[in-house]
């Protein structure tokens, strides 16, 4: 394989591990107006930047479900990655920590924000704080 | 002890086994103007929030420094959190990983500068990237 | 009382004095998946600072409005503030000056969507701006 | 004219030429709550600042989408204003580069949502990427 | 007076009554590179905004203050609106209660720099919390 | 060629054009602790996404400038890209035309700190408005 061939697999399988069928819907439904944008997801996001060794994936999802919980502008992504934490063996209780823990770096809306979408996440399937 | 001398207590230990030094001297340096500001740090941030049992320290500072990396206006509070990092057990280049990650979450600018503010206590402290 | 318990009953004094049935929608809402967060709203955020003698209710929702409509990223949270400012006697006039204040400091669209949220709250009250 | 006539009347102008129905049914929309809003959207936005001579429509409204990408926070008025750029003359592609462009600035999160609220406003006036 | 005439010369009041000599400051150093950045700052923020009768002076000080602690982007203007609330009749300690609040709307980074900015001005102005 | 080599090639390439000695020096600075940083900022930043025909490179530094500008948060960078935007022939007085539209979308905070740093960038160059 070409280094470009690998960034790709290796991307696409980071890509399918993590989010699961939410990711791989937002890579599709971007094809038809950017697919470059698409293809970096794919090649940088979650070749060159997501599957790197140097830490592991329930760690790599929490520093983005904290990122999006503070930011407070991309719902959408935030709601991704929390599939994508379940997904990697993050526990809806861990979860829910991150997102309190940045009423101390971001505010309490930010935390508030982030709870009600991990709770639309919980609940789309079957899995709760504590279970 | 009350439940308030257990906050404290509590607090002060994370704030310790945390921050060590340097969080510590941030909660001195804010008596003077905003005592109760200091108390909360310990009470709140660390006593109610850092210290939970749901979740380990090392993923607790990687939150940490991603979220503050991803808002770019807390340099002072990043340093004192790479410190953290590095005092619960995160290498270096977990550190710096996480922040690498954000590139993606917030884009390149913040993700350089605070690969700056890395390097600046990894000197401080002689530690190293891969080391 | 307890040290805690002042924190508790002044927190929830000050929620029903200042939200009214909005903030304590809020907190019971988050109660199934983030009790403490719940708990935290009422003890520190509204036990600890909103209650503080150092600053009048209405300047304070004066503040909270103004940064909610700075930061633009927490919609519901302004709307309970619009609610709250109302609640402490800020008229409807005063709410739109702050919001009108921030296309200095945060730009024309922070300013317009947060009227628009006051727009909606000062309906549902039966309330306008000048009566 | 007066000055403040001057101001009116070019902004008016800026503001129909560049967001045609769109900006104008905004404007409209505040004089409700907000009149003096309305007027400093036509008179200072569109007048004082939009209007000046030294940089052209086109690269305006590039600056623009680029900052309310990047804000991510502003998405009515990023609508308006990907309007505002194909009625100036930016082609669906170009815009498009821009919001590719925050990729690099603001994160990957910033360019999706940006990306999407385009696709919606080419929908609606029957315009395509390369077409 | 036109009513050019008028915004200058009620901004020009405005920002004298409000930051004294910090604020004026500010606008001569932009006369160089953007003059008309100054007479914007003179004739819309401190003119058609700062003036306006529906909100009194201490109000928008401390709106303005929870705006820009929040934000975290902008210490050059806090500092100088610091110096504003003062000007205006703010007290040190009304002051700092404005900052202890975002703590709950903007997390603790905000604060404790917006505090250590207080801090130097007071200390410029020989003022303190509580005196 | 190989694609990978055609990504650095065309990124060096750019990188070159547009910064000139600043960029190359932040890319050579960040060498020692995130190399891999240093490769995708040529391969990513630079080869893939500022190399696209699809905008010209005036274009896409007036909206690298705006974006910096609105954000506040990145004072670095938007000194290396004021470098850039004059380095592919923007000039000093469309530069300051774009900071200057941020007043409006970003609020003056944000506008005038930009404003500052372009000051410092002219100067250093011997460039200057309207010349």
């Amino acid at each position: 394989m070409t280094s470009e061939e690998q960034r790709r697999a290796s991307g696409a399988r980071s890509l399918q591990s993590i989010t699961g069928g939410t990711g791989t819907a937002v890579v599709e439904s971007l094809k038809d107006i950017a697919p470059d944008l698409a293809d970096w997801i794919i090649s940088f996001s979650y070749g060159d930047v997501l599957s790197r060794p140097g830490l592991d994936l329930r760690s790599r999802q929490f520093a983005t479900i904290s990122a999006l919980t503070a930011l407070g502008n991309a719902a959408p992504q935030l709601k991704v990655h929390i599939h994508g934490a379940l997904n990697v063996g993050c526990t809806p209780t861990e979860i829910v920590e991150v997102m309190l823990q940045m009423t101390v770096f971001a505010g309490f809306p930010a935390a508030i924000n982030a709870i009600n979408l991990a709770r639309d996440v919980f609940n789309e399937r079957g899995v709760a704080v504590g279970a």
